[in-house]
């Protein structure tokens, strides 16, 4: 079997009741990643450190593509000239040379967050600055029958990956219920923009006919990363926070949570709901 | 029944199979909590943003005091000068003007990243040199029979705050098993924090008698604030990453993992249980 970089085999003690079991066990790898990018014109090209995040290892280069692409700091895949990951725990994004950057969105990292990765000074607002209003009106309705699947597909394919225990998932479906993408991370942003990252890659943004599935909870900074990729169904196994719910009312988006177990709860846009 | 800030309720529509029924919900509060420093001599105060977080709204002091003081910048309760909670989502925590700081330690935020809220150039590099190496060792043992009954505790005092689903919790326990604090946010490190901030306040640090248990997942950002307050036993009720482990060890603390239906894994500091 060939090990993920993403899991760590270790020695534990397994206690039940109170006897001891010496065993092994499969823990989520965590790392720095720092995410460096390189950009200006030819003789006068710089290089700043954007953003260091905990991750686990795997897929760098699609977690820095949509890191930086939900940031609005990549306009899409075509401004990238390279990508560098030569040096461990660290990855280095060269912009092509006629590509204009907007400095004030790299200044707003130097007020990121400690928690939930929410930057700028006040976020809602410089969120709007970032993020335009979605140009896009879909159409299309989804049945309970098609949504209620979704958690048990998600799951069969985290299993492939190992059980931590310690992995979020992003899962992308088709409107029509198949599943077309799926990345894990240690952390629930992590995971995101590795997905918006491999759909960058693969030209398939904005991602206006998909379902976005979440493992667990919905908070501000995955609706955000998720209306910046022009997702409109975003369904959350877990709860939303007050401020993901505002956040999908106001760019048109509908917002499931509690996915399970036949149920789920509609917190925004009802209207994408046929029952 | 009064209403806590950290809940919101709104209307959803719940759907059961393809049944839909109009009802209303509770949700975690999402909100920025900006964190303004102000520091320096009298005639040459300077104001300076240290961070922005997402967080459930309450004990905002508590917040800011533990997370300034778990990212070394704080030295104790008796720095600060004065709190000022005037503007909405804004706290300024202003020190005395004889408490000299470490602006490098400022300067390491300017790096603080979109997930787990670890900082500085190469964390595990820069962490060492916030947290000095536990000068004080315990010589004393838990039982199973001690640990299993916490997460019962937790959510029997939990269940208080509401049922939003949505929120993390960080619970400090004697090491002969009560309660003495518990600390609820949509942000895991939040929940620590303002955890922390309460025992800065109450003149109880270093918490080297106590037991740390965290609701969800252990990562490497809060064993490391765990670390700074002199905490020996963290248990988690999820899973640990991989760097958890290795801090834990670093740092001589006991690490159990899955604390739940009366079993749990020992990851580091074995020697502190008594089977």
């Amino acid at each position: 079997m060939i090990q993920s970089p993403g899991i760590a085999r270790m020695p534990i003690q397994k206690i039940q009741d109170t006897d001891v079991l010496e065993a092994s066990d499969e823990l989520a790898v965590e790392e720095p990643l720092e995410i460096r990018l390189q950009y200006g014109p030819a003789g006068g090209r710089q290089e700043q450190s954007i953003s260091i995040t905990m991750r686990t290892p795997g897929n760098d280069v699609r977690l820095a593509m949509g890191f930086l692409y939900t940031e609005g700091i990549l306009p899409d895949a075509g401004a990238v000239k390279g990508t560098y990951t030569g040096i461990p725990n660290s990855i280095l994004i060269s912009l092509r040379e006629d590509v204009s950057l907007d400095l004030g969105k790299l200044q707003r990292h130097f007020y990121t967050t400690s928690s939930c990765g929410v930057c700028g000074k006040s976020s809602l607002d410089s969120l709007r600055t970032v993020c335009p209003s979605p140009a896009v009106v879909t159409h299309w309705q989804l049945t309970p029958e098609l949504l209620h699947p979704l958690p048990g597909l998600l799951r069969q394919q985290q299993d492939i990956y190992g059980s931590t225990g310690g992995l979020h998932a992003s899962a992308l479906f088709h409107r029509q219920g198949h599943l077309l993408a799926l990345q894990e991370d240690i952390g629930r942003h992590n995971a995101l923009d590795k997905l918006i990252g491999w759909a960058l890659q693969e030209g398939q943004l904005p991602l206006t006919d998909h379902i976005l599935l979440l493992s667990g909870r919905a908070c501000f900074e995955l609706i955000q990363k998720a209306a910046m990729a022009g997702i409109k169904v975003v369904a959350a196994v877990g709860a939303p926070s007050s401020l993901a719910v505002e956040l999908a009312k106001e760019y048109d988006m509908t917002l499931i949570g509690f996915l399970r177990d036949q149920r789920f709860n509609i917190y925004a846009g009802t209207t994408r709901i046929r029952v």
